[in-house]
C-alpha cells in the first residue's frame, strides 16, 4: 500500500519509521523544503505536485493541520484522506471548534467570539482574565496572548476567540485512536507540563477525570480515522477539552517506550483499516522535549546512563530557542522513580535554567 | 554519524529502523541484489564499490557473518569495524569456533575434526547419534546432518565437525550485548521452537541456566562491541553452547514488542560507542516466524484481533517454502496467556500443517 503524509516534519518521520513494519511505500508531501520526513520516506513530492502524490497514494494522511490545502481538498474529493477533511476545517477556524466542541455537549473554557482585537478586549474585561486566540491559524500556543485585568499584548488578527481562563490544577492529554470499523481505543491520558506556551515534558498514567469519554464523542462524532491527541485542563477533577488535535500528537512520544504500541504505528494502522486493539502501558512512562539547544554526546550518554531511558534526535541543523531537536523517552517501574528520572533528565539538558532555552 | 551495514536482509532492515531514532546516516554494502535493507538506507553501495562504502562510514557492522569479506577486512584494517573480525572469522569455520569456546571453558557438545565425509561417518559411529556439520559456511540448519546409528544423508564439503548428538530438553538462546566500556547487559533468555531446522517462534522470559554468565565470558574473550546472539541446548537444567551469532539475531525479534529497548536498538547504541544500561523486559514477550506462505489481510486482521501483537512483514516478492517473509510479535500479562496466544497466531498462519510450509 502507498501511504502519503502531507508534511515533512518529525511527526512525519516518526510515523513513517513506526510504519515501516509494515508493508507499505511511504510518500511525503512537502510543503516547506525538504524535511525530516522526506529523508527516510520513499519519494518526496513538492506543493505543484500535489495530485500527482495524491494519485500515487491509496490513502493520504497529514501530520499537521495547517498544510496544503488543496491536496486535502483534492485527497478527500477521492475519498483517500483520514482523518476527513472536516476534522481538519474545524481545526482552521477556533470558532468552528468551539462550536462543535459545545454542540455535542462537551465541557470547554466560556468564551465569545470578537471581529477585532478592541472588541476582544472588552470581552476580556468581562471575564477579568482571558486568553485572547486568532481564530486562524494558531497551534501549540502560537497566536495567542493572555489578558489579566487590563494587562495584555497587542496581537493583529481578523477574528478572535476570547476563553475565559481556567485557572486549572494541571493540563493533560490523551492519545485516542478510532479505526475504520468504529473500534475506539486509548493511550493512558498523561500528565503535562508546558512553560512559557511550549511543552516540556508528559508522564502517565493519570487517572481519567472523564476524559476517555470525551474523546470517544468527539471522535464519534466526526466519524473521524486515525489517531488524536486531545489536551484537558483538569479542575477540581473535572476535564475541560483545551482543544484537540487531528493527528498524532506532541504530548504521545511517550508512546514509543513502554507502551505495546506507539501512537504512531496505531494511526498507520486504523488509516490502513487494520483492526486496532487495547492497547497496554506496561510501566510508568514520560517523554521530555530537548528544546532551544544542541545535544550532544557528553549529554546523550548521562541520559542513557539513568536506564530505561531512549533518546530520539531529529538532527535538525538549525538550533534556535523553543525549537525542538529531539527528545527523551524514559520510563520506570514506579511513578515516583519516573518524577526522579524526569527531574535528572530536565537538569542534565538545561541544568536549572530552562528559561534561557524556551524564551521568546 | 554514518553507520555502514554489510548485508542488505530484514536484519539489517530493522537495524536501520530501529536506529532512525539516533541522528545517524545508514548505508548499505548490498552483496545481493537491491535488499530490503537497502531500500530503507541512505544510500546503498555494491561490492565493487566496498573501499567506497568503508571509506564513507565512520563505522561499520554486519547483519550476517558469511558477507563479502574484502569489505570486513578493509574496515577493520582502518579501526571501523564493529564487532571485530576475529568474531566473524570464528563462525567461519566450525573446527574455530569449537576450538575457541572449549578452549575458554564453555561446555559444547563433544566433537571430532573429519576431513571427509566418510571420516566424518565413522567418528559419528562411534557417538552412535550424532550431527555432522560442514565446517565452512553452515548456518540456520543450514549444511548440517543428523547420524543417527548408520542412517545419514550424504553431504559434500571440505571438512566437518562431528558433534554427539545432544538429546536435549528444548532450545534456548540469548541476546547478549556488549559495550565499547566493557558494559554487559543481556535481554532475558527465551525458549526457542525449532522445526525442520528452522526457527519457528520463541517466548521470554524463562530461567537463566547459566547462560548470562556463559556469555559473558564468550564476549568478553573476544572484547566483543555489539549485540550477539548465543543458542543452547538446554537438559537437565544445563545449557550447552549450540553456537554464537556475532550480530543482531532471528531469535530476538521479541526485544521489538515488550522490552524497554529491542536488539537492534541496542546494537547501534553499543557500536556508536553509546551508554548501554540494563535492559527491562516489562511483559512476556515472543515471536512467531512467518514462513513460506503469503501473508494476507484477514490473517493480519486476526492475529491483530488477539490484543498485543504486532506485524512485521517484509515485503519480500517471492515466496518459497521456508522462506520467512515476517514475523509477528506479542506481549501478555502472563506465560500462560503468551503461549495461549502463540498458539492461536500458529493456527491462523498455518492451520494445523506447518509442516507443508517448512518442509525442504
Amino acid at each position: 500500500m502507498n501511504v502519503g503524509i502531507i508534511g515533512s516534519g518529525q511527526l512525519g518521520y516518526m510515523m513513517i519509521n513506526e510504519g515501516r513494519k509494515l508493508n507499505n511505500r511511504y510518500y511525503v508531501l512537502n510543503s516547506n523544503g525538504f524535511g525530516p520526513a522526506s529523508s527516510i520516506s520513499d519519494g518526496s513530492f513538492d506543493n505543484d505536485s500535489y495530485k500527482e502524490f495524491v494519485d500515487k497514494c491509496d490513502i493520504v494522511t497529514f501530520e499537521f493541520e495547517h498544510v496544503n490545502e488543496e491536496a486535502l481538498k483534492y485527497a478527500e474529493s477521492i475519498g483517500k484522506l483520514r482523518p476527513s477533511l472536516r476534522s481538519v476545517e474545524l481545526k482552521k477556524d477556533r470558532e468552528l471548534e468551539k462550536n462543535f466542541l459545545s454542540s455535542n455537549g462537551i465541557a470547554v473554557a466560556d468564551f465569545r467570539v470578537a471581529e477585532t482585537f478592541s472588541e476582544a478586549k472588552r470581552y476580556a474585561k468581562d471575564y477579568g482574565k482571558a486568553m485572547i486566540k486568532r481564530a486562524y491559524g494558531g497551534y501549540d500556543g502560537k497566536g495567542q496572548v493572555l489578558y489579566d485585568h487590563g494587562k495584555t499584548e497587542e496581537m493583529q488578527g481578523e477574528k478572535f476567540v476570547v476563553e475565559e481562563f481556567i485557572n486549572y490544577d494541571f493540563e493533560a492529554s490523551i492519545i485516542a485512536s478510532r479505526g475504520s470499523d468504529g473500534t475506539v481505543n486509548f493511550h493512558d491520558p498523561s500528565f503535562n507540563y508546558n512553560s512559557n506556551a511550549i511543552f516540556i515534558y508528559n508522564r502517565a498514567p493519570i487517572d481519567d477525570y472523564g476524559m476517555k469519554a470525551i474523546s470517544e464523542k468527539i471522535m464519534n462524532a466526526l466519524e473521524y480515522v486515525g489517531v488524536m491527541g486531545i489536551e484537558f485542563y483538569i479542575k477540581g477533577g473535572k476535564a475541560i477539552v483545551n482543544e484537540y488535535a487531528p493527528r498524532v500528537h506532541n504530548s504521545g512520544h511517550h508512546t514509543l517506550m513502554g507502551s505495546s504500541i506507539s501512537q504512531f504505528e496505531e494511526h498507520i494502522r486504523a488509516i490502513s483499516d487494520l483492526k486496532i486493539s487495547k492497547l497496554i502501558l506496561y510501566e510508568p512512562s514520560g517523554s521530555i522535549n530537548v528544546l532551544g539547544k544542541k545535544f550532544d554526546k557528553g549529554e546523550i550518554n548521562s541520559i542513557l546512563s539513568l536506564g530505561e531511558t531512549q533518546i530520539y534526535w531529529y538532527g535538525k541543523e538549525e538550533i534556535r530557542k523553543r525549537r525542538k531537536v529531539g527528545h527523551v523517552n524514559v520510563t520506570d517501574r514506579s511513578i515516583e522513580g519516573l518524577k526522579r528520572k524526569t527531574e535528572k533528565i530536565l537538569d542534565i539538558l538545561y541544568g536549572g535554567n530552562i528559561n534561557d532555552f524556551i524564551s521568546f
